[in-house]
C-alpha cells in the first residue's frame, strides 16, 4: 500500500460496501471495514469476491466491530442499507474529521441532508451505484453485473454545485480499482433520476410479486410503471430544474431489454428483511409534499409497501 | 304453489342465485333454475341450503341447462358472476317478454345499462345483496350471514326514478321468503354506495393478501382504504347527486366491528377464478372518466388487479 494513496473506511461490509471496498484494496488502497454479523469470519478468512470478471480473495483485511478502533482515513464510505441509517448518529462522529470526504452509496433521497446535519461536514458526495451484487455468505459476495457509480456533491438544500475536486479524487481512485465513474453536477437530479426507476420497479415488484420482465409484459402493469414514472418526474421538479420527459421512455426501453430482474427491495422482502421504503418512497413523497406537490399513486404504493413491510418483518419474529 | 304468486327464473344457481331462489321456492313461489356445471346433480338431488337460521333441502327443483326450455316467468333474476355477463346476450332474449321484470343481483356498475340496450326492457331493477354465502359443493350452498337486498329501479342514464310498483311486488315476495328488503329511489347512489365499500376492501384484500381486519389494523392500509373511499365518493358525484361524506366514516366504523372477512374478490382470486375487476373497478372508472373525473388511486388498484387477474387465471391453465 502506498502512503500517497487515499485511505478508506467502509461502513457496512455487504453486497455494496464489501464489493467496492475489496476492489479498492485489491488496487492497493488502504481500506478499513466495519463489519457487523460477519466480524469473526472476516477477521479469520478475509473477503471473497465472486465475479464474472474474475474471482478474487483478500485473505487479510482490516476488520472492525467498533468504529472507535478504526484509524482516521481520508474517505468514509457509507454502504449501510438505508434502513440502518438510524445507526449513523452513533457511527459517524468518531470517524469524521473536518477534511474527511464522506461518500454515500445508498438509494433514495435525503440521507446526505441528514448526515450534513449530524456531523456538519462540507465534503459529502452522493454515489448512485449501478451494481448488481449479493452477499451470499459471511464475507462472501457475488458480483453479478454492472458496477458503475455516478458521483455528485451535496450542497445545502440539494442545490446543484458542479464538479467538486473531491469528486475527481474519488473518481481517480475508483477508476484505478477498475470501477467506471460518472461525474454529475447535480445530486438532486441524479437521485431523482434513479428514483424514476427505483420507485415503480422496486415497489411494484414487491406488491405484485413480479420480476421487471413480468411488469413490462402486461399492459396494465406496464402502464402503471409509466404513470408512476410521470409522477416521480413531477415530484423532481423545482423552479429551475427538471428531468426531461424523454428519460421515461429511455428507462422503459432499457428495462425491457434487461434480463428478468429481481429488485433489491424484492430480495429484502423475500428474505424478510426491512425494505428501504422510507428512503426510496417516503422521503421523496415528503420532499414533494413540502413543495406542495402531491403524488397520489406513489403515495398509494408507499402505503401498500408500509403495510407489507410491517407484516413481513413481524412474521419473522413469530 | 299458488297460481296467484309471481314466478321466477334464476340465471346462475350459485351462492347468490341458489340461495335466494331456494328461499323463494320454500315460500311457495314457482322457481326455475338455470344451472351450468351442477346440472346433473341438481336434477337428481335438488338444492341443499345450510344456514345458521336453519338448514333446508329442496329435493325437487326445476333445473335447466338451456334457456330455451325455461317457461315464461314474471321475474328473471340475474345472479351470474359479473365476469360471465358476456353470456347475457345469448341467455336473456329467449326469456324476456315486454312485461318481464328483470332483477339484477350483482355487484359493480353498468350492467343494467347493458341489459337495457340488449333487450330494450323497461322493467329493470338493480339489487344489491348484503349476503355472505358460498357454494361449497354441487347444488350445496352455505349461508353464513346477512341476506338483505336493496332494490332500486333502473332508468336510462341511471336517473333517479323513485319507487316503482315492480319494486314493491318484489319486496312483497322476498319478504314473504323471509328476505329483508330495502327500497331505494336512486339506483346510481345505491350502486356507488356499495362501491365505496367494495372498491377498497375487495381490491386491497387481493393486492395485499389481507382480511378486512388486517386492513383496518394497520395505519397505512387503513388510511389507504379511506383515501380510496374519498375517490369513490368523488367519482359518484353528478351535478345534482352525491353521497354525503359521513358515509365514509360509517363504512370504516362498520368494517372495524365486523368479523375478519375474506372478500368475494379474494375468494375468487384464491380459487383462481376470474375476479369482477371490470364490474367493480373498470366500469366505475370509465363512468367517472366520461364525466371528466380522474380517480388515480382507484385506477392504480384497477391496474394492479388486472395484472394479478391475468397471471392468476393464466396459472390455472398451466
Amino acid at each position: 500500500m502506498s502512503p500517497l494513496k487515499r485511505s478508506y473506511t467502509i461502513i457496512g461490509t455487504g453486497a455494496v460496501g464489501g464489493f467496492y471496498g475489496s476492489c479498492l484494496q485489491r488496487a492497493g488502497f488502504e481500506v478499513h471495514f466495519l463489519v457487523h454479523n460477519d466480524y469473526e469470519h472476516v477477521r479469520q478468512h478475509g473477503l471473497v469476491i465472486e465475479s464474472k470478471e474474475g474471482d478474487f480473495t483478500l485473505p487479510n483485511v482490516y476488520a472492525y466491530r467498533d468504529v472507535q478502533e478504526i484509524p482516521t482515513t481520508d474517505v468514509i464510505v457509507i454502504a449501510l442499507k438505508a434502513t440502518q441509517n438510524h445507526l449513523l448518529a452513533h457511527l459517524l462522529p468518531p470517524l469524521v474529521k473536518d477534511d474527511s470526504v464522506i461518500l454515500v452509496l445508498q438509494n433514495g433521497l435525503g440521507v446526505e441532508e441528514e448526515i450534513a446535519q449530524m456531523v456538519g461536514n462540507k465534503n459529502i458526495i452522493g454515489g448512485l451505484c449501478f451494481l448488481c451484487s449479493n452477499k451470499i455468505g459471511p464475507g462472501h459476495i457475488r458480483h453479478i453485473d454492472y458496477k458503475a457509480i455516478t458521483l455528485a456533491k451535496y450542497a445545502e438544500g440539494y442545490q446543484a454545485c458542479g464538479t467538486a475536486e473531491q469528486m475527481v479524487h474519488l473518481s481517480d481512485d475508483f477508476q484505478e480499482a477498475n470501477i467506471p465513474i460518472i461525474l454529475f453536477e447535480d445530486l438532486w437530479i441524479a437521485r431523482w433520476k434513479k428514483l424514476v426507476w427505483n420507485i415503480p420497479y422496486n415497489g411494484l415488484s414487491v406488491v405484485l410479486n413480479a420480476t421487471t420482465q413480468e411488469l413490462m409484459a402486461n399492459i396494465n402493469s406496464r402502464n402503471l410503471v409509466e404513470q408512476l414514472m410521470k409522477e416521480v418526474l413531477f415530484g423532481a421538479q423545482t423552479p429551475n430544474r427538471s428531468i426531461p420527459k424523454i428519460f421515461i421512455q429511455e428507462m422503459l426501453d432499457h428495462t425491457e431489454k434487461m434480463e428478468p430482474y429481481r429488485t433489491s427491495m424484492k430480495i429484502d422482502y423475500d428474505e424478510h428483511r426491512p425494505m428501504e421504503v422510507e428512503a426510496i418512497l417516503g422521503n421523496p413523497l415528503r420532499s414533494a409534499r413540502d413543495r406542495g406537490i402531491e403524488l397520489p399513486q406513489v403515495s398509494m404504493l408507499y402505503q401498500e409497501l408500509k403495510f407489507l413491510n410491517a407484516r413481513n418483518t413481524q412474521d419473522r419474529r413469530k
